[in-house]
């Protein structure tokens, strides 16, 4: 492996991440409050020890899929690692596991949160803890790409590492390119909704929380009540964004590049608009009679499936106290989770769509046993290999998820809390149903449960396959293999 | 389609079970319940169709496996419609979508009731109820391929749309004689439990009712209270021999021909029984504590995992009562199963093992994209197709499974029971946790949820596709399409 370029890739991260810490110091000066200090400090060890890492440019810059993998993982974890400690310094959140998870949470724009009190934060601390969702939305490494060049190497299997989805592809031939094309698109629309919510007449500190929260798909609110304190055009607009931060995007890219057309006839947009109308009518007629009010009903089941099924996670309404129908539907949707290509969680759309496909297939293949029939996604004949990895996909998803539920089933809370929890957290959305639901929090796991979570956090993130690699041992085998082999030479 | 074989498959399937309900009449006789008379009409009934159905031997005997599937699909259904009419007729579950729900609960071997006191039944509704689990373990169509010559047609497709598991080939190269062999071994024992029961002077009647619910893996207990009433001996012996019904039957193939290394060798088997180690371990770690003994604490692990992973359902203790942890592995062990070729349900433990081969394979070719690796099972490199057949049997699996847990949600009971509810049937179990818990059962849902139930008891039994094929549009569609052009032809 080479491990140099995994070095100077973290190295960069870690200075990224001291500059990021910016916005926290500047809401201290301007809020007045001493926490300020503490992210000076952290801010400034993060500038040094990165430039530290990054100041020697590695002779080999090619990497592969491998590297991607590794630098992923291990950039996650430093930039958690590191962003928790103002958390600690503060004395906001004294224990090291409970900053941590938090911090995951953030970056991983997963939004359970620890905090039993989340309007004792200082303001400081709330804007860097929305601010990590913001960050993670989009991805670190994407943002790299977009600024340092990584010339002759195969970054795009960094850039397929970290985004979400099977299929990840460039948009335009150049990875750079495409990593501004995207984070212009994620700035733009962030403009968007932080001039809406102004206009409605919301404060701008509260502005930029939620929109960094929704933007994300994150889901820390700065309120106890989440998002229910907020006004009905303020959660209208709230929702909208949510859904739209959903959405491939590829749809803006072509829009933008005025192929409406094209747009419109991507399958997966198709399907997930289809699964949101679904959902928000079941629960609408599930609703409508407690609540008595169809503008009230419609914003709530339209608000709840909006933030479920990007893995947001805000809430303006307690939904552990609705039907078994409509809580088995936010469940399904915690799975389902948003398209590919957009800053939500979960399994993914285009992986729904593709199973389903399969499934089709292979009835068809039984009962006429002769015929050869291709899957075909956006009108294309899907590659067999991406048919192969969606399935492996979905059965290491579901081993991870059974083991981490064992894990957090010793704390001995009831089957719908662990398992709930466990889904929040892996499909990265924050609130589950029972102990863990949108009235209650995380706090009372055990540290192994809460490390547990943050994994699983960070697997959800990165698509399960850099986290198990990190862990994996012939990874470290062949890494010190290859050491022992290189000192043999030299010597 | 070949309709004309189909017809007669049914017919024989009918008469078979107009014989079959020779036992409950004899019980009848014996114990002078009045009951037996509904019986002798049913059979009647069943003999005269039977006979109408299949006096007329079809001129072409070859079927493919849409045929197959088709025949098997309507001849449980056929089987339990008509299994169910005695129930009815004797006033002892009067409603008929309970009838058929209890009629294809014993047929699948699944033990879910709906039964509020289980005495109150007579002797002779107690023993077909029980008996149907036997007919169903090994399954009818497998029998009527051991007595009736199906000659030149591709049959081996009846046994492989009937028999559980992914890869179940013929033991030996006539079809005939391999379901010779499995019922002999099915019957052989049958009668060794039957003398180890009596030996511990446990009464006839109870004797074949506990043999043949273990037999079938079913679980249909005679008394109120399952297994937990009788005697220490007597549950071990069952425990250890629900656990051997759900070993795959080429074992004590390979041990009657003197193979017993060959035996031995079979993976699946040894993964079954390393699975069942660990979770009794786990589990008995577990409730060791609030047991205080360790014979009893063993005793209760051991036999509720051996009745959980076969699919039995048989209880001697009340499990709900059980911690998280303990709870969450009879769930997993719910869905992981007995092992292909045996009597027990659920996902199979080769299945398992082929998805974990194939996701260990995903990461190795992740770290070696180059290096092309085989799954192996016992030594031989897996086909392609299983591989693919294995991926979408479980996501089909998983998709019937939500469909069904939303209709059963419209009940608005709590999740667990909903989701136990349907794990418990399509898994082919019997009890799951909360509101149809072991010491509960399902007379308190709907009509509508005892259907779907009862279909997804099926699409276990039958692993998914047969039923499915059943209710899918295009099959219909060819078959009318073809009648149609028939006709055309004839004209």
């Amino acid at each position: 492996m080479n491990t140099a370029i995994v070095r100077f890739i973290i190295g960069h991260v870690l200075r990224i991440e001291g500059v990021l810490l910016l916005l926290p110091i500047i809401t201290a000066v301007i809020y007045q409050e001493p926490q300020g200090f503490e992210y000076v400090t952290v801010s400034l060890i993060c500038i040094f020890l990165g430039t530290l890492l990054s100041i020697k440019k590695p002779k080999n810059t090619v990497f592969y899929l491998k590297e991607g993998c590794v630098s992923t993982a291990l950039s996650w974890v430093v930039l958690s690692v590191f962003g928790c400690i103002p958390f600690i310094l503060t004395g906001e959140i004294p224990s090291f596991f409970d900053a941590f998870f938090e911090t995951v949470s953030g970056f991983t724009t997963t939004g359970s949160s620890i905090l039993t009190n989340v309007e004792a934060l200082s303001h400081t601390s709330l804007i860097w803890r929305s601010f990590s969702h913001w960050i993670g939305g989009m991805g670190v490494l994407v943002f790299l790409l977009a600024i340092i060049p990584l010339t002759g190497g195969s970054n795009i299997n960094l850039m397929r590492a970290e985004s979400p989805g099977p299929s990840v592809g460039k948009l335009v031939p150049k990875i750079k390119s495409s990593a501004q094309i995207l984070y212009l698109i994620y700035v733009g629309m962030t403009g968007i909704q932080i001039i809406l919510l102004l206009a409605t007449g919301m404060p701008l500190f509260h502005t930029l929380c939620m929109t960094f929260g929704s933007a994300g798909t994150g889901g820390f609110g700065i309120l106890n009540s989440s998002a229910a304190s907020y006004t009905a055009i303020q959660q209208w607009i709230i929702a909208v964004f949510m859904m739209l931060f959903g959405i491939n995007f590829n749809f803006y890219y072509f829009i933008l590049h005025k192929q409406p057309k094209k747009s419109l006839q991507i399958e997966e947009v198709r399907w997930y608009i289809g699964i949101i109308l679904a959902s928000i009518l079941i629960i609408f007629s599930q609703i409508y009679h407690s609540v008595g009010n169809v503008e009230r009903a419609a914003r709530q089941s339209f608000f709840q499936v909006s933030s479920i099924i990007t893995t947001t996670g805000f809430s303006t309404v307690d939904f552990n106290q609705w039907s078994s129908l409509a809580k088995m539907i936010l469940v399904t949707l915690m799975f389902c989770g948003a398209c590919a290509g957009s800053t939500g969680g979960g399994l993914k759309v285009s992986r729904i769509v593709i199973l389903l496909k399969s499934i089709h297939k292979e009835i068809r293949s039984y009962m006429h046993p002769k015929c050869v029939k291709k899957i075909k996604v956006d009108g294309e004949v899907l590659d067999h290999d991406v048919l192969r990895a969606t399935n492996v996909f979905l059965v290491t998803y579901f081993l991870i998820f059974v083991a981490s539920l064992f894990i957090v089933c010793l704390d001995d809370k009831d089957l719908i809390t662990s398992f709930t929890a466990v889904a929040a957290t892996m499909n990265n959305i924050g609130p589950g149903l029972e102990k863990v639901g949108p009235a209650a929090n995380f706090s009372e796991f055990s540290n192994l449960s809460k490390m547990v979570l943050s994994f699983d956090m960070l697997a959800g993130r990165l698509e399960l396959f850099p986290m198990i690699m990190l862990f994996h041992p012939i990874l470290w085998r062949d890494t010190i293999i290859a050491k022992i082999r290189h000192h043999s030479k030299a010597a």
